[in-house]
């Protein structure tokens, strides 16, 4: 088609929109380098797990295809070894584009489809760019399309992180709080409701709740994977299945189990899948409620520890080695700094696949690629922050026991006690009492005469409080 | 503790914090009145679920207190007639106050205390006010404080409103857009993708998409309810149960499961329940999810029925006897539009949930109101959304099965039935050739040698492309 | 057009589109009341401001109407004097419709004209439902559309609710903490980074940078005005003015501006008003940071009044008479939170208004009623919210002495006042050692042998670290 | 300190907290290899234009120490040639700290101390990790401290971006939006309301809304700069300026005026700066306002030019040279869906921005790093996607000028133009027998003796009633 020389570096291609040049080491095609020239926007990448994941999903294809007789053996081996390596992160060098490109991903599927032609043309003794005997859509794409294969990569590299990311971080994450909540089971504190002092309680129980957030958290993943694995491979163009052979997502979602060891199985209706992914805006929702925990036990854990000597100075945060650059030797919970400041991220990217996720029209949502790379590094995010709240932070804490029992002793409302012998309104009057002269409750209440003092310390007794249900007194 | 006479029209009520001046006919205490005296805030007022669902939860609270012997038994008969009143609706005019309260919504609480109270005592032959022989404190809030009474309210209205509003509203509309599926089962279209025209499918796979979308919509509010169905109440004032009987929590969930016909269970920590909402975070997650796919269906279904003429023109929306101001006889995708506003609602309150739900702090979250006001909000809107989106916009969809043909006639890219036999390039230059000269494809394909007429016919048909997994000639 | 008579307690009313039963004595007509049938959806209304902005808007019409010799001067007499009512509230009883309507807000304008039209023929001595002499479309629309006239009234009620509601609320909020500022110029307290003790400052400062906030925020609104005053009145149906006359616009404006004293315009492009909403949604912008600063400021507060005895304790919170539901006494800090949870909505109504202004398509947006309904609902809670605070809880705020007195000498970092003298690693030494023994920074530095008594006492001394610019000492 | 040796390839540096082994060819020290060591989550990293700006932050610093007699001269001189090599991006490869860190930005005002000692050490002649003669607190950090370098850098950064990225790219996009403005004055097509045909208009008039729209945007950053120009830093550790000379704030914003050509001043408050960031959400509000401008653009234009047969096909989008991987010849809006992407993207980065403004406390918001790393992703997507969609979309769009036409011909409610003379109700009944009977609205109305030809003719004129205000008849 052209008779102009390359230039030194590079290589030229051709297909049926023209010839372009292409470094000559890089395994990508016409298609991709055009885009790269067409795209110029912004420096975020897809991640290296969803380029792997578009290996998984050549190799599950090119598998269906011979299965079903499509492509000839000597092709569909050299595809599959190509495709392989592409999974294993060989070739991540070879996916360039932007997050910011078409709509449907096309320019990264068909950027597989180049590496992996190529490379399977080199693999058969062809030199790169030859786009035969394997072509990147007549082969590498064989019954399917950018339209059914970047969706169904999206849903199974989501599937793969939550499995193998974010659920052990988070066991990690629960492994830990749940370590606290047994070293702190008798350790009595005061608790707080609207910031102000309440009764008593123990360490031990604040952990439990926040321990058993993170594990609710991990319960969401599980609940929503029987619609996560039902994938819309088979749909090729537009849902219908068009030049794709019957029985192909079955055989694909056959394939791809056995790869990635995840119950797959093809979505009743593929036009779901591709022109919405409302299954993957709920697991951002997902995302976003641990967000929500992980800023409910940092900021928790953050006040228990300010002080040291003018906050609460309840808890002890653990020494990460770092400091102020003006006030020497100050001491920071920088750890749950940086999980907040990933929670703040990851609610922001849940707006964002939700925007994308309601962009969809007709057969094809068009804002795939800022979603998944949204979930994504929502994934990775909770995953590297549960993980470093587990170890650094959390392993680490120790309480303040002196400080812990001084505020529980100074704590005015452990009156609430002689509620079901006093009731409600002298109660209340005892409490103003002991708040207007600053006195003790017990001083207001016995020297008021509401109660003797033998009847007050029956009544009210902080460790008995904590755990009312193993005190006979209380009921 | 005063003497001054009431104004006409009040009556004096006095407690631990003083004496104060209320209408005379309204059932609310003290602390109501003074509430609606500081609160001078906005005009949202927490929906009538929800002071229905203070009713029964006051009502098996009272059950509870009952059967552990923490009541007398005249005491909490009284009471709990009080209590099944203001669950019936009898009292809604006696709730006063708003959204925008103290964070524990224990206004609201003490608003159902006081009302109860003065009814109950009202039916033992007492007079409003008298504070004896029901107490707000000592009687109706027995065992409970508001820090676990109005979570419980919380979690309770919502799995009761999604229940009896929420999921029929849901099967109606997926009904109605399965009886379509039917309508239009052999209707064909050109399908789009990016906007562009594509290949053929039929109008019934678009309304299965669409059902299915309805359907795991369902099923997701479904997963949640093991985990939204574990209340907190039991906890009292910080979670330790503190002042409440053991046994109290199961109960409760054994009177308030009977009463709801719901299986409530005491949530193993009442810690996480009062200071984290996690779950509702969940339930919010879902109507946006919910919210998303309604935006889908409403764009695609206005898009379809763009026109009359000048636009797709596809489907012919039903008329709603409304019309333009100033263009006479225009008709509008009103309902499309309607629906699609509440939707962006929904989202919207999906923001403030997660806002809300992150702010806890300790023993306590304190933007209870303001989560629940946009939850039971969102629940509302999608419910009705979803009722009128079925009966008065999909079921009177029709199909314009004239301009549907001409479209498919009219497409480009039939001509992706080729790929099989041409090859990716060659079909490629077909459809530039085509869209280059103004020619059909077929005319393209053949007047350029690509392939006889018999054999593009052969291989080129809508219907068969449409659902190629019944026409043999695709595989 | 119809024989039939109407119910008991009816009127028949006819038009193009058919035959309406509507109530006797309500005026509007049938487009109204066949949109009451239509959409049964929700609960939310459109607020009374913009209700009596379309009043306004009618008004201004009609005066630039009469001034054109577009309508007769007895008809447009009896339009200005029922167009001057709705615009006092008179007929806010008869505009019943949900926000959830057609996106154009046609359903409102239609109610407007409609209630106008019936109300113009009363005065004129013709009964309810004649649409005679004057009519709804050909009189009272005259020269409009919804399309000009909705947004037109959509930017001049958030003009109006922003120099008459809002801004009055901030002043008010920015002198009562201006007058703490004042209160508290010479209270010396610890400043805190990252919720640890820092060096020491003045409680004034705080405030002070509290009032900063809100005049910038107040600043942010004004900065707007020149967009917000652009008026696309005079576009009509789609902003090309079809049907309106020359020099339409500018009469609309000078009338309007003249009736609401605001410096209206016309925009240069009505197009652009119309299909988008671009400068509403920065508005809604500029709330969304007044929540912003709202946040900080009751977070800040809240933490400083904690307590009184376990928490920071550093401010008193004013007494608002109420209480909690089962610990008899507490005071908690109910303005802060009610505040925040206003904060909480006005960020979600951001992301409404922002997914609203988003999604205008060609000559229309058509999300306006729940833009302009979230945007006015943002306008009121904020208003409210900072009046609330300024009255109810920043004027009542002490501080606590002895409790910060104390704070600030129990400080460790007070040691950064040497580091120009002993350089930063020296300090760090001391600060550690302070710390690993228990002992005040003082012991630490002179035991040490780091410094002397005399020249320590020299150096770090709290009120001078806290106002350094006064301090000679500190340069 | 210590006397083990370092491992090859490595150099062993103590300060007051040990030592720590770094890579001997790094120019940062410890608390820049402890935090790496620390801070184990996520990819992201602060873009290069913020450690740019920490050298101008630095250079500037530097040289009011100078003038203010706070540094030796030598020292002086040999700091400010690192900070300036800082700024020009000498040292890119020496910030590798990821966003997630402590909240304060504390670890990367370290890493540019650090940088820039040892830089500065070795223009002296000394070695890296000498910490002497420059010492990275005691002489870079001179009179500062992160708390208000960091947020001085933030604000800086943010507005060198917007004056030398976002504006230019703005103004490349305004331009082309203008060009067609003028190059589709007097094409004339059929405006549409609600998706739904309306009246004509010209094709000019929707490119002029779009214009405005991007002129408005570019006026709201210019509106903010008063707000954005004013520094904190002079407030050190909490904001009172300890341990800064008086007169450092003024100095520093001079020589930074001076340096970047911007006017700097102080912030009257420099607590206000450091504890909040309002001024930071306002600029982040007004890139979700131009996000929306653009989701209006794109959309508009993508479909305009959907089809190229079966949708509205109006506009005719420029061929980018990618294509659809089944679709062989498809072509698709590309650039526009990567627009719409990342618009999506800079709503979500806005709700960061939004959530991590509102979460400071005290004397200091910690989600500095998250904040600014939204904010100028923001800016930078933004700008590239300006310039893309104006030089690769908009500057090659066409028009079908024979598919306008006839949709023009073709549209319903021309009949708009006789509501003068017929009057609304009469103009609806001929639109709805036109629609009945698939006929002209010229049809019905003159069959059904509604007008003569020639009246219908004189009135219902596309051209002039595209353009009203020409056309002396439409009055």
């Amino acid at each position: 088609m052209t008779t102009r020389a390359a230039p030194p570096g590079y290589r030229l291609e051709s297909d049926a929109f023209g010839t372009v040049e292409i470094p000559a080491d890089r395994y990508w095609g016409g298609q991709t380098q055009r885009a790269l020239g067409v795209f110029v926007i912004g420096e975020e990448r897809l991640p290296a797990c969803l380029i792997h994941a578009t290996g998984l999903q050549k190799l599950a294809a090119v598998g269906a295809n011979r299965r079903l007789g499509q492509i000839a053996p000597d092709l569909a081996e050299a595809i599959a070894r190509a495709a392989a390596e592409v999974r294993e992160g060989r070739f991540d060098g070879h996916f360039p584009l932007p997050v910011w490109q078409t709509g449907s991903g096309t320019q990264t599927n068909m950027n597989a489809n180049e590496v992996i032609a190529n490379r399977a043309n080199e693999l058969l003794g062809h030199g790169l760019g030859t786009r035969s005997p394997v072509h990147p859509n007549d082969h590498v794409n064989r019954s399917q399309s950018s339209n059914d294969s970047f969706p169904t990569v999206m849903q199974m590299v989501t599937a793969l992180e939550l499995r193998d990311r974010l659920m052990p971080a988070l066991e990690t994450l629960s492994g830990a709080l749940v370590d606290k909540v047994r070293a702190f089971a008798d350790v009595v504190k005061i608790g707080r409701t609207h910031l102000m002092d309440a009764v008593p309680m123990t360490v031990g129980q604040a952990f439990d709740a926040f321990a058993r957030q993170i594990e609710a958290g991990r319960a969401r993943f599980t609940s929503t994977m029987p619609r996560l694995l039902l994938l819309p491979q088979g749909g090729t163009a537009i849902g219908t299945g068009l030049n794709a052979p019957p029985g192909f997502d079955a055989a694909f979602c056959d394939e791809a189990s056995r790869l990635a060891d995840l119950a797959f199985r093809p979505a009743a209706s593929k036009f779901e899948g591709m022109g919405a992914h409302d299954v993957l805006v709920e697991v951002s929702g997902h995302l976003n409620v641990l967000a929500v925990s992980l800023l409910k036990i940092t900021n928790d854990l953050r006040w228990l520890g300010s002080g040291p000597r003018c906050g609460l100075g309840e808890i002890v945060i653990p020494d990460d080695g770092l400091s102020s650059s003006i006030m020497p030797g100050k001491r920071n919970p920088t750890i749950a700094e940086a999980v907040a400041q990933a929670a703040f991220q990851v609610i922001g990217s849940h707006a964002v696949v939700t925007a994308a996720g309601a962009s969809g029209t007709f057969e094809l949502n068009v804002a795939k690629p800022v979603l998944v790379y949204n979930l994504l590094g929502a994934i990775r995010l909770m995953s590297d922050a549960a993980t470093l709240l587990a170890t650094r932070f959390v392993a680490g804490l120790a309480v303040d026991r002196a400080r812990l029992a001084a505020n529980v002793d100074n704590a005015l409302l452990l009156t609430t006690a002689l509620n079901p012998v006093l009731g409600y309104d002298r109660v209340a009057e005892i409490t103003r009492i002991a708040m207007r002269d600053g006195i003790t409750p017990r001083q207001a209440a016995v020297s008021g005469g509401f109660i003797s003092e033998a009847d007050y310390d029956a009544r009210v007794d902080a460790v008995a409080m904590a755990t009312p249900a193993k005190a006979p007194g209380t009921s």
